[in-house]
């Protein structure tokens, strides 16, 4: 290996290390934290925040990576390492080391604003310092420059290539085909669902989950499970990827759909190679990815009926008193209910991208300058009764729902529904791959599918963008028709009951 | 305040918040770590000690530190902090960033060698790593310098002001008055124990353990306890201060005891001024101060018959078919016997000593040029012999016995007979300056020596040396007298039944 990269190599993991220590500060806040501590440990977060900056847009580094670009003899994953470095540095130095700390600054307050407002249901406590992050937000997006609309900028972060122009064809897309598709589906008889919300043991929830883990492949001696409050994925590295869970048990849902969506995204980094720990091609390409691989063993998985022929016994074993009257075609049917409903994270697998819709509109239209912060509860209330049908009882419930803004992560939703979107297209190239998929699955095999996609999209890490991989994978850039077609083809079979036999492997 | 000195403060704190998150990295390590994470958590500590160990040095936070020295208007805590400060970068200044990295990364792979050394019980598998710590550590000690024994140099860093010389006196001391007193126990009847390895119920266990913390005054606002292999505490700052304990099945002293003696540590770090978070003033002084707290709780309270008069009823409620046909005064003496055994985390009270006394020698040896590594298991079979009475059946049980050699931790061993002797005195001097102490502990009222603890040692921080604090506190420099009028007045009413009534509160 030429000097040049090995010293780029080198300073690229330790800020690598840096970083994984401030995925562990923010886990342990999540997970383990004292009630009294939180101030101290936001600052700590703050400190090897402004240390990790530091890092990436090091004087030396810079000056090194810059020579490694006419570098001979650097293989392909090793040119792509530099030329992904490179483009995070450029944009790392359109910003300064004060702005990250009054980015993280901020973002702390604002995050304990919004506990407060979402508490007393009370926009006007969290409206100052969100007035503030859309200010910064709109700051950041004239540093780092754009193309065509300032909220491209921001989206770069999570979704490197994603533009304005592009999503709103997309969304077009989504609001014309899945508002009729759900309207037709609201018109048929709704099915049963009062079983998923009798009362759940959260020990045997507990349990359920590690087996259900362990069943889609998920290493245990590369990670682990916890509670939180809302669950999530970290990484240390892919020898240890974490996930977190909720039990609710009122709702079995939250533990088995939530231990499958983020088992997804676990999967994703600990088929990263650690070989090239805190390189671009040992990380994920990007949210809407990431997404992909949660939404996929969370729904095109998780919620299908091959994989509950395989698992309904055994839950009926587990919950014998909630379940064991309930069949598997009713229970596949009730796990797929389609109703429009208040909180996004509740929503079913189609009337979630009405939430994202709404959230884009409001995002676009905040970092545009078309829409003030005053203005977002009216705004917020005024979209949901459009596409969702939906009055918004109090704010609480409705534009304080979610913490991203608080923590100044605008342009992330948006890979909520791509993931949704590449996980279709992706699993349909997988079947068509691997024609015995979806025969493995309903014999509880599920090695195939993570097998494929270690293969064509984990090894990868960022070796090609997500266009590119999604071309290479499924010969087209993404489409939303896959999106539809599977819908169409899941949602006919459960609310059109005659045709639902033949489904079973 | 000078704005030198908030320069001064804002470095300190942000260096003290990677320290934090690097024990942050540890505790993790030792509570949660997925096995297959060993290595690249091994590599991200390192990382953070380098960058740590820059800023402990950092040339211009160093300039301003030396200008302060002379800075009108600072107050006694501030004049402290510079002058510890500036004591630490002395220190600090006299190694470099690659010894650090040395020592980190044959700190990870020693600890490997001495797993599997233990395991295999084969010294010959640990001893060539082993002489390479002891290389380095006889390094740092030319490094930084001494004026008598190289040992000192070592011993600084756990026990500011600690000199070879004075121990020898100490241990001599220990010899020649313990030695003997044990004698004098060992003729007398042995005391009864076998209900303490009954089969304990491991819930009740870590139940009980959870009301002693609190009852002791331990803020679980601002702190936690969780399983691990050895019991330890660590703080991330005074508002965030974690113990551990562990659980055994047939040992109900592991838990009780290891639990008192965390909790006693983590009193201590819980009564350090979070305003002075990061700075001298807002720190433990030494290891043999900290362990003083440990003890004191462990030993002085935890195992005094006052204590379990307040106690032993509700023990006896949790555990009734292991305790419940057992008094309180046999309860008392079956957690005091004394026997000399192999193990030193197994030790009683007293013959604790002879195994810190015993790695007193050796090390000073070891760094002293007189014992070569290869030695080690023939020299530490022949003082345990000579000291203990015991013969060592392997080395597993024997010179393996403790990870600390491994860390690279030479000179940390004699704080634990200092925490020992420290606690004896200052705890003597509580029931000299509150009269009422022990019939308050005796209610179940531990608040007075909480109160009295954080007020003369806690709330002071580094404000004192151990030297400086023992002399304030108690009008004269440790003595190891108390400790022996502590232990032959314990034990002789343990042992020579007939005064025992006259003992409870």
């Amino acid at each position: 290996m030429s000097k040049k990269y090995e010293k780029f190599v080198e300073h690229q993991q330790k800020a690598t290390d840096v970083n994984k220590a401030i995925a562990l500060l923010s886990w342990d806040q999540e997970t383990h934290l004292p009630k009294g501590a939180a101030e101290v440990r936001g600052r700590q977060i703050a400190t090897l925040s402004g240390i990790s900056y530091e890092m990436s847009i090091d004087e030396s580094f810079v000056k090194n990576l810059r020579e490694l670009q006419s570098e001979p003899g650097l293989d392909a994953r090793q040119k792509r390492n530099v030329e992904d470095a490179l483009h995070s540095v450029t944009r790392g130095l359109k910003l300064n080391k004060a702005f990250i700390e009054q980015h993280s600054r901020l973002a702390s307050k604002a995050f304990g604003k919004w506990i407060e407002a979402r508490k007393a249901d009370d926009f006007s406590i969290y409206a100052p310092v969100l007035k503030e992050i859309v200010a910064l937000k709109r700051q950041q997006a004239e540093m780092i420059g754009y193309e065509d609309h300032p909220y491209d900028a921001l989206m770069e972060e999570f979704e490197p290539g994603a533009r304005t122009k592009d999503l709103k064809v997309l969304f077009a897309d989504v609001r014309d085909q899945l508002v009729d598709f759900v309207k037709e589906i609201d018109e048929k008889q709704q099915v049963g669902d009062e079983w998923l919300y009798k009362s759940y043991d959260k020990d045997e929830q507990w349990a359920y989950t590690i087996d259900i883990l362990k069943q889609i492949g998920y290493s245990f001696d590369h990670g682990r499970q916890d509670i939180s409050a809302h669950p999530f994925t970290v990484d240390f590295g892919s020898t240890d990827v974490r996930v977190t869970t909720r039990l609710n048990e009122e709702d079995v849902q939250e533990a088995l759909f939530g231990t499958l969506h983020e088992g997804g995204h676990a999967l994703y980094e600990q088929g990263l190679r650690i070989a090239e720990y805190g390189l671009p091609t040992g990380a994920a390409i990007s949210l809407g990815i990431h997404e992909s691989q949660s939404r996929l063993y969370e729904n095109n998985l998780g919620r299908s009926l091959a994989f509950w022929e395989a698992n309904y016994a055994d839950l009926q074993k587990v919950f014998p008193d909630n379940l064991g009257g309930v069949n598997v075609l009713d229970f596949y049917k009730s796990i797929n209910l389609v109703k429009p409903s208040l909180i996004r994270t509740n929503a079913d697998e189609l009337t979630y991208h009405f939430h994202i819709l709404i959230r884009f509109e409001l995002e676009q239209g905040l970092i545009g300058g078309e829409i003030e912060v005053e203005d977002i509860p009216k705004e917020w209330n005024r979209l949901y009764k459009e596409y969702l049908g939906i009055d918004v009882p109090n704010n609480a419930e409705g534009c304080l729902q979610d913490v991203h803004w608080a923590h100044g992560a605008f342009g992330y939703f948006p890979t909520y529904s791509l993931g949704s979107f590449y996980a279709a297209q992706f699993f349909r190239q997988a079947e068509v791959d691997v024609p015995n998929l979806k025969t493995e699955i309903a014999k509880g095999n599920n090695a195939p599918l993570l097998t494929w996609l270690r293969e064509n999209i984990h090894d990868h890490g960022r070796l090609y963008s997500a266009e590119e991989l999604c071309q290479k994978i499924t010969g087209e850039p993404l489409n939303f028709k896959y999106f539809m077609e599977y819908a169409r083809d899941k949602y006919a079979h459960i609310y059109d009951l005659q045709s639902m036999e033949g489904l079973i492997a």
